[in-house]
This record gives structure tokens, sequence and C-alpha cells, in this order.
């Protein structure tokens, strides 16, 4: 499980291609199914050919070697109760509701609770036809800019299913990096001001809190804890050899 | 705009892809950017001549011939504030912090309000090198299944900016369908009666409450306010050819 949907939810999504002309994008669904954990692609009246191709090239994924191919929408869909056809247009679609991709994955994420729902992406050129749309019970768009409406078939399939498992409430599962604590901030900052001390670089600034001000200065490093060795030690060696010069001027 | 971010916004973003090999998805990132409304592509590193191809192709999209070409990933996030590297792996990186791209965009978008960000992708085969990983503030992975994480760099990218743009708190945009009246529900339903009575339906199970039952049974219709007067005429039709059938009868 890698997102919000369990492997029983996920196994309910039927991914429908229909009347795909380029089997490299069928390939691309079948990819992106992958990567995603989704496992049943329907192929519904492909461009022939290119589509055996596909299923039966050497290193074709277990999500392209297990797609079934079906003659028409009707049967394709037959065993889920929810149909949501893609698309790019915002105000043809007088027949149909169409919804933003972030309101219809919560709808179809809801449904694969309990029952099959079938997402169907129409050809590259012409989309989902009139009568394909008359199966679907509402439409998915994808948020895209108004210069430029239409995506790359395998992009859309990829960014429809990858709404379907973003996971909201995910856990800022970053492994935060733990910071320098106050006594090595300290230290560092003694040694830094002993080295601009010596260096000559607090003598040309005469500012009276100098102290504090490097404090402050070291402080908005936000260093990490693994690194704060790292800088003492950077700084403990340039006081060393400063100190030395000074002996060796002397 | 057409998601979270402002189109100044948005022009803050830097889309690096470093070392590709295949000029396509050059092409494919292109597209994205253009379907989410990013316009500045850099290209670190290129598969040379096939770049140039991809670039003086006919119909090379605005970002695609608009795109800057770089030597090293230093030059071209030398103007940026934030750089981010993209990477499927999970644990390799020692480094660096990993986030989610939920959790990841977020940040990134915080970012893009005052000041230029860069995303890298590397290259199909091995992904950023540790060299460019070093440039970068933290990693952003797309939570993939562990059977395959590893995603189509075309769609990788879509994935990423899709997820820069949509909006948690889109508005339920769709046209809700508005409902049949009450009015209108009552004289389907007592067509309906008189239809189911005329045909024997009703005298064939005999139920005391069934007049409720039909009532009942045509409000789960959820009836659009649109298809309640076909309704209507489709009861009245049969109703109608019911009684002119008992009338040739007599």
């Amino acid at each position: 499980m890698i997102g919000l949907l369990t492997p029983a939810e996920s196994d309910r999504l039927r991914v429908l291609m229909v009347s795909t002309r380029n089997p490299l994008n069928i390939g691309a669904a079948a990819r992106a199914m992958s990567n995603f954990g989704f496992r049943y692609l329907r192929v519904v009246n492909p461009y022939a050919p290119g589509f055996q191709e596909a299923r039966s090239a050497v290193g074709a994924s277990s999500v392209l070697a297990r797609a079934e191919k079906f003659r028409t929408v009707a049967e394709a869909v037959a065993d889920c109760t929810l149909i949501v056809g893609t698309t790019a247009v915002r105000t043809r679609h007088l027949h149909h509701t169409v919804r933003r991709s972030e309101d219809a994955a919560r709808l179809i994420g809801r449904q694969l609770h309990t029952s099959n729902v079938a997402l169907l992406f129409g050809s590259e050129k012409f989309g989902l036809t009139n009568d394909d749309l008359s199966h679907c019970h509402w439409l998915l768009r994808i948020p895209t800019h108004e210069n430029n409406i239409s995506m790359n078939l395998g992009q859309a399939v990829a960014v429809c299913l990858y709404e379907l498992i973003r996971n909201a409430r995910v856990a800022r599962e970053a492994d935060k990096p733990s910071y320098a604590s106050a006594a090595e901030i300290d230290r560092i900052t003694r040694m830094l001001f002993d080295a601009l001390q010596l260096s000559g670089f607090l003598d040309l600034r005469r500012v009276a809190d100098s102290e504090q001000r490097i404090r402050r200065l070291v402080r908005r490093l936000h260093l990490p804890a693994r690194d704060a060795v790292i800088w003492l030690g950077i700084f403990r060696q340039i006081v060393w050899k400063l100190r030395s010069g000074e002996t060796n001027r002397d």
C-alpha cells in the first residue's frame, strides 16, 4: 500500500484504453499502472497489430501481459458499477457532469471501497466518442492550461493514477535533520570569534556588540548536528594556523 | 491561473533535464510544462544531436523553442534559491532529506511566492549523479509501488508538475444536475401507477401499500429535471396504448 488505496481497492480499478492508435501509449499506460500498483488493463478495439506486438514484446510488463482485449466498451465495463470517462474539454459535454481530477479521484476512491470502477481513456486524436461517453456516469478532466489543454495520453494516464494514490495526509516522512545543540553552536561561535580576531577581521570593523553579532550569524546557519564537529575542526585549525603564524612573526 | 500558482509564480520554476539521453523525453517534459503553465525549461549536457533535432522540429512547442542549454548544473541553477532533485529511490540518499511529492510540492509552492526554484530530473538510466545531487537542498520522490519504483521520465515530469498546480481546495466545480421537482415526480408516479394497473402488473402482486411503494421507487431514481418530461411522455404513451387496447377488446 503506497497511498490511500489498499491492494484490494487498487485491484477494483479497470483502466480502459479505448481505440488507442499508438501501441507505445498502451505500454506507457501499463507502466504507469505498474508504478502506482494497479493491475487490470483493458484494451478496447485497439489498432490491432500494434497491440499484439506490444503485448508479446520482450520485457513487456505483467500488466501488459495480463491485459484483456474487448470489442466494445459495453463488454469491457460490464462488471463495473461506476464508469468514468476522461476528457480535456471543459465545456463541450452537455450531457455529462465534468469533475476536476482532484475531486473526481475522491469519488472514485470511495467507490473502490466496495465495487469496480472503470476509467476510460480515448484515442490520441479524438478522445472518447459520443458512443463511448454514453456509457459514462460522469467525466474527469485534468486541470490543464487553456493554451494547451491536450495532454500526451501516457502522461494523462500517469497523472490520473497518481491522483488516485496520492495521500494528502502523508506523514511528513522526511527524515528531518537534527540540528547542532546550543553547546556545540557556542563552541563553534567562540572558535570562529577567535579566528576573526586573529585574522584581523574584527579589528577592521569596530562594532560594540560584535560577539553577539557573530553568535546570531552562526545560529542562522541552522547547522545540522552531524556537521558541528567538522565546523569546529575547521575553525580550530584556522585558529591554530593563525596563532602559529603569529609565533613565527614574533 | 489553473491551480494554486499565479502566472508569476509558475514563471519562477526552472525545470532542468540533466543528461537526458532520449530527445523524445525532453519533448515530453516540454509538453507537460505547457499543459500545466510552466515556461522555463533548461537542458543540461543533453545527448547533443538529439536535442538540436527536438528543438528545431516542426511544431516544436514554444517551451522547447525557448529552452536554454547549459554545460553544468551549477550554471543552470545559478539564479535559483531552492534546488530540488528528483529520485525514485527511498533509502539510498544518506546525504539528503527525501520528501514525498505531496509534501515537496507544498514547500516548492511556498518558495515560488518569492524566488526561483530549480527542479532537476536525471538521465533515463542513471538518474541524477552524486555530483548533480550535491547541488540540491533536498530530494523529491513520487510514491511509487515497491515492485516498480522507476517511472518513465516524461510521465514523472508530468506528475511532478501536476502536483505543483493541483488545488486541494478546488471548488466542487461540477455543474451538479438539478433534479425533478416533487410535482413532476408526483405526475410521473401517477402515470406509472396507471400503467402498472392497466398492464396487470399491480393486479399480480396484491400489496396493500403498492402506491407508496411505487412512489418510493420513482423517488429513488433521482430523476434529473430535464428528463422529467421525457419519462412522463413515455408512461403517458404506454397508458394511452394500453387503454386503446382495452377499448379494442371491448
